[in-house]
């Protein structure tokens, strides 16, 4: 049986550079998979797994210059951004190995027997197993971080879970590149390298999602196909969770009072942050509501300034470029929708930014200005100009989940000491809307911080899940509670005295580990 | 527009006895689901959900009689088992209001901002918050600990979320009573009734899983009846998660060694554990490997007059009486079935126990014999017998997920001295069937107690969540991170200093609250 090729294109003219790999067959798929479920108990141990993720950031440090290269041909991201996501990649893997060390995710609890409840309770022990295979689909827009060596796969990893990843078609060598270091590192630790195996090609990808053996999935990329796979996932004869980021807008909200204050910097800042990256951000703000008046003018100044002053970028590949082509034409043909900066196609391979203005009151009703409630990838934003506060919320009540909203106020509403609690209604409303609220600030740029959040309602995640930070490793576990079951037979974690260290809740108070002597 | 009337039936006799309310039209449903939708602000408060939880638990033991009255007359489970049931369901009320009171399940995490990072770190301040609406569908079997005032409807309350309640058609009566106890509640400490409405109909339920203000849905009852609602949950336009308890075969292994020890023993416990309640219990032991030989002749014997002593007994209604019969049927026709005690159709309203053996060679391979490793809902259980113990292992790999499997080991086996290691797989082999295992005891029974988990593999749930015990209060809430906000604008879990005493992970470190001096 043959399979079409997979080659390595270079977006910044448009040209294969490479033939990278084969697309899997079902076979090759069912192959991955098996060799994957088969290693699932070498990663029973805590120590091994931390041990693994440690050693992957590792090499891919070691490697850095060679990962960098590889990502930049592919995805025109450019050195100085991938070096940075190779930073975050590597981080993130350390710290889901801190995560595992600590052991707090297992959520171990114990209740000792009580005879003389009514019923009587046995004696009850609970934590969290790992769920089996894991299948991750790589990001276009972050060939490390959100991609083979990303969050999913470190956080899948943290949990005990081996992972099949769907590699992204924009970036083939960096994705095969990637998997060679990881494997590399489980087999330095003592694992069988099959704890991470990869696939090419969009009807793998199908057919990894409908895999018997895999247990659960994690996807970022578009509202059209994680939804497709969203579906597959729930349509299986066992249904698996699926954990997917697949689409936001990040609304903005400027108040007259933080117009008024300080226009001209939220326009500037506004500016940088949509055109961050070609405008590829899953977190580039894309929709702003900006009051009329003096205020939202200066702002608007400001925005063009910056807008028209960016340079031209390259896109990820050449499917996105000539979607975000389409899909400003298509906007910018609405009724009343002005374009103060054209956003488009800018030389052969290259888009300009630029932004869209309409009036709010367009908004408040359904009708064919809805399309601007929707994500447009590419460096792109909706300038929505409110006459009166009320609209802001009649507009806010239309939007669909995000991953993130962000709140503009003046110092005194910032302090409570103006506007009459209309902020903490704002703030009640977008955080009623979207994963993370941010205040005075910008919503790209994710910290990789245990108290991070990166999801939100549908469709910016398929589920009430986070892919960033400490507790992504919850999305991959599932509780098993062992009813009188004889010590020696009990996993470490829950014996009495709690032999491997982890924190547990025993007849409902917390015990922590005695931290070792120095 | 007309709609059907609802009646109580008395299941001893197959009469009606009254009309109870109408089955809810879709317009209807949609007013129980705006109300609820409107009362969700009132429950934002802590302090007021715990109220609610213990005002409704105190106003269910006040009509203690009358409820369980009610719920017997409509589901002949007998006074002494639903005066148990009640104190169970409100025990899970009042466990669930020291659960908001606690508030650990708020998961607050706090990242203090750190400009020295490389991006720095801005301010990050997570929670949970409310997901909205819960749509909870009661069970047939717990007219209260998993209907109306059961343990999705406390969850879903403690998290802050109202609930709009779907009757089972098997008690009505008693569905309305208990949400007039729980409306009562609700006005009684200051919120609006609507934090609990209740609807009946098989269509009214389909449109309630359907609404767009509906959030998320907590399910307890048959495969097919979860898997219809489950797939309509996944497929809205925007998916909500579907928390379903759906079926369980809960195998039970007894080792060669348990059957030579205590034989007689494990076969009278089986016997009582799988008539209980008329097997109706979602954690019957259905299915159960027992080894050929003396042994497990000792075993089935004592099973034998167990079960041929139990009393004939009412099942819920006649629609399960009649697929008990003919679940029975299909499966005493298979091939090398045989039928000790035959379990069947017992006077004109009753069923009587019995069990049905097989040799578990049977069972290595799909075929018609299939059919045994499917709950059959009713008081039989399936007795497999093996030859060898690799078949164990064979069966065990072909049963689907559990709520439960349970382990019946010799006392040398459980100490670790005799079996060289086969109880350690044995076990391990069990958790990754089920999500409770449970050794040397019977699954009827479940402790509502922290660490309980109540939920498995599919079809057991439908979800990685457990619907028993403290942490079902996280199925109904999300994270929400807040980056950057005022601490005038932060909710007062995430305020510097603690306002209100919650634990925090702080910088990573964890915080307690002072306790309160006595």
């Amino acid at each position: 049986m043959s399979t079409a090729p997979v080659w390595s294109v270079d977006p910044r003219t448009g040209k294969p550079r490479e033939e990278v790999a084969s697309e899997a067959s079902e076979h090759e798929v069912d192959e991955a998979v098996r060799a994957a479920w088969a290693a699932r108990g070498a990663l029973a141990d805590r120590g091994v797994r931390a041990a693994l993720l440690r050693t992957a950031a590792e090499l891919l440090d070691g490697a850095a210059e060679h990962v960098v290269e590889a990502a930049d041909a592919e995805t025109a991201l450019g050195p100085v951004r991938l070096t940075g996501e190779l930073a975050r990649t590597t981080a993130q893997l350390r710290a889901f190995a801190d995560v595992v060390d600590e052991g707090a995710f297992l959520d171990v609890r114990i209740d000792h027997a009580d005879p003389d409840r009514t019923p009587p309770w046995p004696d009850l022990r609970r934590m969290k197993v790992p769920l089996g295979v894991v299948a991750v689909y790589s990001a276009s827009n972050f060939p490390l971080a959100f991609s083979v060596p990303g969050g999913d796969t470190a956080s899948a990893l943290a949990a005990g879970c081996p992972v099949v990843v769907k590699a992204h078609p924009a970036h083939p060598a960096t994705s095969e590149l990637c998997a060679a270091l990881l494997r590399r590192a489980a087999v330095r630790v003592g694992l069988p390298p099959d704890v991470v195996t990869l696939v090419h090609g969009f009807d793998a990808g199908v057919a990894l999602v409908r895999h018997p053996l895999v247990s659960a999935a994690g996807f970022t990329g578009s509202v059209r196909g994680g939804r497709a796979l969203f579906d597959a996932a729930a349509a299986r004869p066992v249904p698996i969770p699926f954990h997917g980021e697949l689409g936001s807008l990040n609304p903005v909200v400027v108040t007259r009072a933080a117009a008024e204050e300080r226009g001209e910097e939220i326009g500037a800042g506004l500016g940088a942050s949509m055109t961050l990256g070609v405008g590829q951000f899953c977190t580039k703000p894309g929709f702003v509501l900006v009051p009329a008046g003096a205020g939202g003018d200066a702002l608007v100044k400001a925005l063009t300034a910056v807008v028209s002053d960016s340079e031209a970028g390259v896109m990820l590949d050449h499917r996105m470029r000539d979607a975000f082509v389409a899909g400003v034409a298509e906007r910018a043909a609405l009724d009343g929708v002005g374009a103060p900066v054209t956003p488009g196609p800018g030389g052969e391979h290259t888009v300009s930014a630029g932004f869209l203005t309409v009036g709010a009151s367009a908004l408040v009703a359904s009708g064919p200005h809805d399309l601007l409630l929707e994500e447009c990838f590419g460096p792109v934003t909706v300038v929505a100009r409110y006459e009166h506060p009320s609209e802001i919320g009649a507009v806010l009540s239309r939007l669909p989940g995000n991953l993130t909203a962000t709140l503009q106020l003046s110092a005194g509403e910032a302090a409570g000491s103006e506007g009459g609690g209309e902020a903490e209604l704002l703030l009640a409303s977008l955080s009623g809307l979207a994963g993370r609220v941010v205040v005075d600030g910008w919503p790209t740029g994710v910290a990789v911080a245990p108290a991070q959040h990166h999801g939100g309602p549908y469709p910016a995640t398929t589920s009430t899940s986070t892919s960033v930070g400490a507790t992504a490793v919850e999305r991959w576990v599932r509780p098993v509670t062992y009813q009188d079951v004889p010590e020696v037979l009990l996993p470490g974690e829950l014996r009495e005295g709690g032999g491997v260290g982890v924190p547990r809740r025993v007849d409902g108070r917390w015990e922590f580990p005695t931290p070792p002597l120095p």
